[in-house]
Order: C-alpha cells, then sequence, then structure tokens
C-alpha cells in the first residue's frame, strides 16, 4: 500500500487537446497503479478473483474524470492517482454484486466470463466486498505525502456516492422499477443515485485533491452532476441503437427485462435532445468555472454523449 | 450524518469496576447512535434492511472494545463512539452477506429471520455493501471537531481490517477450508484474519481516538491479537458444548459441515487451556501498557473467555 506510482501531464504544455493521448497516457498509470494496489497474493484466491473483476477492462471513464478534475485545479498527483484507482474499485465491485443471480444474473461481462461464473458465488461476494474496502484503503495511505484533510475529503465523497444515498440506494430503486411505469423525475432520481452519484463523485474527488475555490467547485458540482445524468440517457440510447458486439454488453436488455428507460420514456429523437442538451450543461458549467484549463474535463463530457459504446 | 450523540463516562469516578453497568450505559449510546445513522428512509426498502441487520440484536462486542480502548487513552468521546458504530456496521454487513444461500445459507440469526429470507436476496446484498460504505462515512464527519489525522487513522484501521488482508480474507480462506486438515498454524491464520482482525482494529481504533503514547499502543495490540484469538478459541468450544437455544444460533455447526475448529484440531480439553493462556496475554499486555485505567478493557477479556454464549 506504500507504493508510488507517478503520474505527470504531458498535455498540459501542449497547445491543442488531444484526448486520445491524454487518455492513453493517463489509463497507463491508472492500470499499473491498480495492478500493483491489488495484491495477488490476497488469501485463498481472493486476490485472484479482485484482480480478474478490476484489470483489463472497462473504459475506466471514473478514474479519467477524477485525473481530469484534479488536473484543472492543479491536484496533487499522488491524491489524484488514489482517488481514480479507488473510484475505479467501487465501480467494478459494484458490476460484480451486480452480475450475480439474485441480481441481474448476467454471465459475461467486457467479453469475460463475469466473476461469479469464473470463480463461484462466495468468491465473487467476498471479492466484491474486498475490493469495497480496498478502494477506502487507498484513500488513506501512511507516508504518501497526501495531507489529512484530503484523505478525509476523499473518503467523505466516496464513502457517500458509494452508499444507501448514493450508488447502492439507486440501485434498490432499479430493482424495486422493474415493470414499474417511472415518470421522468423517478427515472432521473434513480439514475442520480444508480450511476451519477460516483461520476458525480470522481469528479468532486479530483476537485477535492487542489485547492479550488467555491465557485469552481460548485462549478465542477453542476458539470459532474450534468455529465452523470447524460451518460446514462446515453447508455439507453445505445441500448437499443447499437448490437451487443459493439457495445461488449447484451444490447437491448434494458427493453427486454422491462425496465424503465429514458428511451422508453421520451423516445429516442427526444432521448437524444436530452443528452445534448445535458452536454451543453456541463460545458456551459466548465466555461464558468473560473478555471483556467478544463479541456480534458471537456473532452470528456463530449466523449460521454457522442461515443457508441 | 452531522447528528452527535454524547457519551460520557460514569465508570471512571467509580472505585470498582461494574462490568455490567459500564457496558449498559454504553450499549445505550451506541444502539442510540446507530439508530440515528442508519437513516430509515434510504430508497425503495434499502433503509429498512439496513436498520433489521444492525438494530435489535448481538452483544455489540467491538464497540465496547473501541469504546472501552478510547477511554483507557482518554480518546475523544464524538471519534469513539463513530469509531464503535463503524465497526459494528462492518460486522453486521459481513453476518448479512455470510447468511446468504451462496455462502453459509443461514436462515436465522439472533432469533430472527436473516436478511435475505426476510427482504430477499438481492435486498441483503445491497444492504450490507451500503453498510459498509455508512460504515466509512461515519468515520468522516464534517464539523464533528474529530480531527483530520484522527479521522484518516480510523479509515485506514477499520480498511485493513476488513478487506482481503483481513476479515474479507479470512472469510476467503474459511471458504477454502470446508473439509480440509489445517494445522494449528494455519487454523490460526484464517481465524486472525477472519474475526481477529476487526476485533483487534476495535481496540487499535479505540486507541487512535485518543493519543497513547507507543509504548501503549503496543500494548494494546498485543491485547487485541490475544483477545481476537481467545474469542474464536471460546467460539470453537461452545460450537460443542451449548445448544442452540443458548447459543442463538445453530449449534454443532461447524462439525456438520466439516469444518476445522480449535476443538477438532486440539481435543476440549486443550482448547479451553489454550483460551485461558489468550486470556492471561491479553491481561499482561494490559499490565505492561503503562495505562492507569484498563478496567473495562480487562473485564471485556475476562468476559469473553468465560461467556457462556
Amino acid at each position: 500500500m506504500d507504493a508510488r506510482v507517478s503520474c505527470s501531464n504531458p498535455s498540459a504544455v501542449a497547445a491543442s487537446f488531444d484526448l486520445g493521448a491524454w487518455s492513453r497516457h493517463h489509463l497507463e498509470c491508472v492500470e499499473q497503479a491498480l495492478s500493483q494496489w491489488i495484491a495477488p497474493d490476497a488469501p485463498a484466491g481472493l486476490g485472484a478473483a479482485m484482480r480478474y473483476a478490476v484489470l483489463d477492462g472497462g473504459k475506466r471513464l471514473r478514474p479519467l474524470l477524477v485525473l481530469a478534475a484534479s488536473e484543472a485545479v492543479a491536484g496533487l498527483p499522488e491524491a489524484a492517482l488514489r482517488a481514480a484507482c479507488a473510484v475505479e474499485l467501487i465501480h467494478a465491485y459494484s458490476l460484480v454484486h451486480d452480475d450475480m443471480p439474485c441480481m441481474d444474473n448476467d454471465v459475461l461481462r467486457r467479453g469475460k466470463p463475469t466473476v461469479h461464473v469464473q470463480f463461484g458465488q462466495a468468491q465473487a461476494l467476498l471479492a466484491g466486498d474486498a475490493l469495497q474496502a480496498l478502494a477506502f484503503e487507498l484513500l488513506v495511505p501512511e507516508g504518501a505525502g497526501i495531507p489529512d484533510h484530503v484523505q478525509a475529503a476523499l473518503c467523505r465523497l466516496l464513502a457517500r456516492a458509494a452508499g444507501a444515498e448514493g450508488m447502492a440506494g439507486g440501485q434498490a430503486i432499479d430493482l424495486a422499477s422493474v415493470g414499474v411505469a417511472l415518470d421522468e423525475a423517478q427515472l432521473r432520481q434513480m439514475h442520480r443515485l444508480k450511476t451519477g452519484a460516483l461520476l458525480q463523485a470522481s469528479v468532486a474527488m479530483g476537485a477535492a485533491c487542489g485547492c479550488a475555490d467555491a465557485a469552481a467547485q460548485a462549478a465542477l458540482a453542476r458539470y459532474g452532476a450534468a455529465l452523470g445524468l447524460a451518460f446514462q440517457v446515453v447508455d439507453d440510447i445505445l441500448d437499443v441503437t447499437q448490437d451487443s458486439a459493439t457495445l461488449g454488453k447484451t444490447a437491448g436488455k434494458d427493453a427486454a427485462s422491462d425496465k424503465p428507460t429514458y428511451v422508453s420514456l421520451l423516445g429516442l429523437q427526444r432521448a437524444r435532445a436530452h443528452a445534448d442538451e445535458l452536454l451543453g450543461q456541463a460545458l456551459a458549467a466548465l466555461a464558468a468555472s473560473g478555471l483556467s484549463d478544463t479541456r480534458a474535463l471537456q473532452a470528456l463530457a463530449e466523449m460521454v454523449v457522442n461515443r457508441s459504446n
């Protein structure tokens, strides 16, 4: 847990912004750090299950948001990298538990058998539990030069976003909503918690690694909220417009399981317009933040709305 | 999360020590705080499942250890109460997940249907996940007057004790050990992680609420380690010597499921002697701690070894 992984920012000096290059560099840091921090030798195969659940897969949107927000406020790189990995561990554990037979009963994830298929349900349950604990452990290292108030703030943001008033609460609403007609406010509330809370926390945690003023923090919070909702609207659109191969997961699943979605509620065209509107809100928040370089955050928001998988 | 619950210490001025009175007073504080901090209105029944899993039950040994250790080092009462509740939430979530069909498949706990029987497996899984997040959230309140370095230290101790190198790792070894002949070192390692880590963390977290010197901290760590092992040895003894009604859970379960225990390894008489020896180690550590009042810790260790359920 004392390992240091440095992650400088080559794009900061570039005149124009290349999201691809920026992402590749930062993803390399994140992958290396995750691999270092998820010990393979955890007892009785638990480490193997944890690594399987996290490594070699995923778009890593949340870590990239943490790192982009941290760079926008000149945050501590070590704190940002730890926060980036912690958020990804929470996301990864939620997928492991979500895929289990008592939840979504998914057998494939990122083109591989899901953790419970590969390691058994009990080990999947434990691996998810251990990943959540590890997420918090990463945020409170001794001797890494991260001020105590930053460590505490990062834990606070992550715990709130992961718990009953965040991700877990959103999943509970999701469970209860199968076959139920939600209105737009209820659907928004579900997604605000289920996926929005952790996306928004990613931005807030990045911001907590530096010392943005209150106005900048409020602007980044608005950015995170809009981006979190936009992510889900686009997810719902892709579920009906893309095939499974492009998505890397089962397409048409929401409709098949009679889950309410933005598309079922608004129709495809209005859902698309809503996503664009949310992108506009996110970009407007950045423009009003007073921060000098928000190009990575801007490019990530555009990528979220215009992605094809 | 901003609620304050005060918990003064009436026993500190008493000449002799009455563990019963001390425990009753402190348990009242803990119950009240837990009830206040586990919000009933978490979405879609999640709050109800979380409260069901935690409230009105359990010996609360871990919270009492936190509070006793904190008092021994004149720790901050608010920090200690939060730490006490956080440790109990981790313990409670581990029971919820442990009871699930894919793990121990238990239908009764503390005389009530287990959480998954009462609320369904998916809700039980989510409730456990949300309880873990809440445990960390309790440790990092804003505006509660707990110094940042104490908040960070408490998170660090709890995360390590709960994760792959602690409780979750011990559970993974336990899973893998059914029907396997373990030697004493392997059995000790399993229990050191599965139950010992959280018991030891309870003592260490209590100590982290004050400012014990290094020698006192080391002594408390030895106390916690000995007590953690003693707890498990006694658990194994009670599993074969008590009936289910006395235990409040299914007796003889370890033997029936062919799990290795201290009794199956050492025999009843040597297991009993081993528990007494560990109690001696715990009390010797307290005596060497240099702390002026360790009566509650002492009485709790005696209670752990001499309990009948």
